[in-house]
């Protein structure tokens, strides 16, 4: 592929949590922004494109937040598409998207611990689901927790705390 | 691929250094014990088996330890493998074990920072690897900094501090 | 003071805070541990006895839990004492334990951001802490953010997310 | 003491060292910058001032070099100060100063591993520093591991990796 031609679309989710001391709790960061150049920055990965779509909690997706995000990933002029989302309905997104960008790679990837974190999976599975995004035929996937998920599959394992075959 | 038959051998590098506060400099740990299983418990990923083939500077490797590499590499039942291995010379490696580990898929990884110090690249290449080395075609590849990158080209940039296409 | 002679009380709060995938929050650890001990292995402190009297939020102490504080607080042997709370209701401790500990240095302190994620502000607080119970005259205060309080006037400043003198 | 009389004077050592990957070591940030205002930020402890003398190993000190650390406290006008110092020499530093800054309350700290790599002793030093130069009278220690250890008995403990009393 092209040097540069591989975009992400942020959609919040775990992996961009961010600790607010004030209310003790994990929350998106307040100024809007996503922590995922701060990632390929730490994985020394310079060429993605990295688009804010929404910084949402999956769990509160609604079928207009996928519209959204189905929209954006149609629009990309990139055939080779990483989308950031949180993993309570990340295999409901994946099947949503399924038959609606045509010709493109489209992995979904995320992290079961925030990123700002300590011990986080987000650089792990962001690694994965880059490079998978750029190796992969058309299709939709999710790349979890090192395996590469066709979108049908693609569902937590909730008392394992991790994405399994 | 069956789960579990991904096999990850170890051969040292910059990814295993740990800071030695008697030396003040960075070392391979005492114990002769990698670091790989805690990157993968980190990562939630539990299916690779690790099996370590040296702790050795990549800028030390001679012939000797590249037959090393070589026979672990064709000995291993799986047909996914991942080497982690220092930067200063994985070119070198994968162009020698080109031919040698017919039927097999093998992906090169490392870090330019060690797993144990903080911001490192090492688990956002170790996942890119572990994908890599299930979905790629048989070959011999290193997975670098959110690139796959062929043997014959696959060499650090030193000035960016990264690997590149 | 003889070596060995300063015990830490845990009583939870949110330096002792871990995350939980399962259930997207920050909660105590699930087998009742505390990590107080890793952050003193980290601060290469290894002199103090470190006993868990609860891990609770602080915000859900009454006084049946501060008479707990107290009790462990006077019979604990040695004289200089630091105590690990959440810093919602430090200063109502602090002031609760006045007159009740004759005879000792009791120091209380905590953490805004849990030790177990990155860029707390754990580790810098318990370092001042553990100091200022060897080398404070007898009484009550709190060691937070770098500043010596008195019981009477410890409380946070939730609009700077810090304590302040 | 009044808000803000405080004054961290750095003079290098391990405590500010980061992991430079072309030359696969630990160094002098390139910037001649020091970590101990990220230090104090993570902390929470807005009130120090920070002054750079020197970003050395403390291992390479000569007399010269204590001759201007020696002049820079003396002419701080804050009576309370901390010193950032590589642990090789610290004592020797200490036991040249005494005598040197009359009427002031001095401390040196440091790390046995730098702050900018995980797991570092930076932070539980540097709040046990910056408490003790408030509390304690006149005259030049060190704040190491969790003990305050006077001038002349101020010396690593090479065999356990920390200072001891």
């Amino acid at each position: 592929m092209t040097d540069g031609a591989l975009r992400i679309l942020v959609t919040g989710g775990t992996i961009d949590k961010v600790h607010d001391p004030r209310v003790e709790a994990l929350v998106f960061p307040r100024d809007g922004a996503t922590l995922v150049p701060e990632m390929l920055a730490m994985g020394r990965c310079h060429f993605p494109l990295v688009q804010i779509v929404m910084l949402k909690d999956s769990l509160d997706f609604d079928d207009a937040d996928r519209e959204a995000i189905a929209a954006a990933a149609a629009a990309a002029p990139e055939a080779a598409l990483v989308i950031t989302h949180g993993t309570g309905t990340m295999g409901a997104t994946a099947r949503f998207l399924q038959g609606r960008v045509p010709g493109k790679t489209v992995v979904l990837t995320g992290a079961m611990r925030p990123h700002s974190i300590s011990a986080s999976d987000g650089s792990f599975n962001l690694g994965g689901a880059v490079v998978a995004a750029q190796v992969l035929p058309e299709g939709v996937y999710g790349v979890m927790n090192g395996r590469v998920i066709p979108a049908a599959r693609l569902d937590k394992n909730v008392e394992a705390g991790r994405f399994d075959l």
